[in-house]
């Protein structure tokens, strides 16, 4: 891994709210980005399964990372928009994000995010969102 | 408030990731709802702000309570939309949420989310998502 | 009308797929604007009812025109997520869009369309969207 | 090609929105759709490109007829997001669309939107929406 996706990933794990939740960078190349988030209770809403609010936080900051790879510097997420297709069983969490356009200020992303458990994969979710430079970070 | 009302705002303080966070029901009438969440370190990203995933958690939340009291039964938010619109400082963070239009099977809401201090709210962020019926639960 | 507010109205008007439609801009000031457009039968889908790419052209459209009017400059959409709410019938369509948070270089806009008839109007679309300042225009 | 995709096909020509504009499905599967639209003076904006609301028509239609092919019947567009990336300069305008998550009631569906002229292709544009069977049409 170059010096600057380690620096991309130990930025990612230095957020307080990510290791609230416990999430951390499972792979990242220039590519494609992947954040893993263990499930536990604590991530439930009131009918067992992840709460939205814990996929929407994966889709938010893997679309952030990818477009942080992309751009090669500090960024934040201007927009994004989720739709969820299943409710999200399973013993860990993975968003897959992806750039779809990178320019020069902005970048484009989309994320799938899946529950995982021993045997299966599924798509619980998926995002789209526009990703800009930070300037004077 | 009535016994439903009562009820919505029960369930929404029995989700365990929103007690995780801190977040609770503020105020909740048939024209708009209140989720309110002190901020505290946990909930910031690196730079010192509330978490991306933090706000997106309170609108999705929002959004999703304002349908359950608009179509009166048990709910889950299908998609959502949001701007990020500045950097999330204070000691408080408020989602307000309304149905725009409310059908037998699904409502449109919006929702707005502002970070507060002792002086001055400032909006952060701003949603738009759908909320649908969910059936045998 | 000021002599800018006159010059986006002109601009609009002097776009050919706004002349093929036959949209026009009905009212603008600083805090809204109004883009209006007469129903025929060529904007139709195959149920009878107006088109949803008609919706999203009126709404595409009146989002720009509001961060035109925020921003006071060459702009353009950079993305924007719309709900249809109902089937949209009637003798004329009239987008209302207004600024919700407008900085620097980007102006996050609303959008609710409404399909007209001699007695009601019906809120028929409601969209969300990022317009950004073009450089060099 | 199927009776069934043959009748989507037919019913996506008999809009009248459709053929003012002068799109057509190029091509339609089970896996991905093709809706091309030739560029003509007609569908741009003032700077010479195509009109934001000719891409958007063609995400909203393109995601409307995946959802159709992938749930058999009459459907309609709830609502998309789309991100504009590039200005869409070119002969032809060229909307893919793919079913991503196929449920009894709903689909959730992407489309990117090329620009292509007799050299190359270029992304212009790129959406997410849900698609919902309509009942009793």
């Amino acid at each position: 891994m170059s010096e600057f996706l380690e620096r991309v990933r130990t930025s990612v794990a230095a957020q307080p709210f990510t290791k609230l939740l416990g999430a951390f960078v499972e792979s990242i190349d220039d590519d494609a980005i992947v954040l893993a988030l263990p499930m536990r209770d604590e991530l439930k809403q009131q009918y067992g399964f992840a709460h939205g609010g814990v996929l929407s936080y994966l889709a938010d900051n893997a679309l952030t990372i990818a477009g942080a790879v992309s751009m090669g510097g500090p960024v934040l997420t201007s927009e994004f928009k989720i739709n969820y297709v299943r409710p999200a069983m399973g013993t860990k969490l993975i968003a897959r994000a992806k750039v779809i356009y990178a320019g020069k200020r902005q970048a484009v992303c989309r994320c799938d995010v899946y529950a995982q458990n021993a045997e299966s994969e599924k798509l619980v979710a998926t995002a789209q969102g526009t990703i800009v430079q930070v300037e004077g970070v």
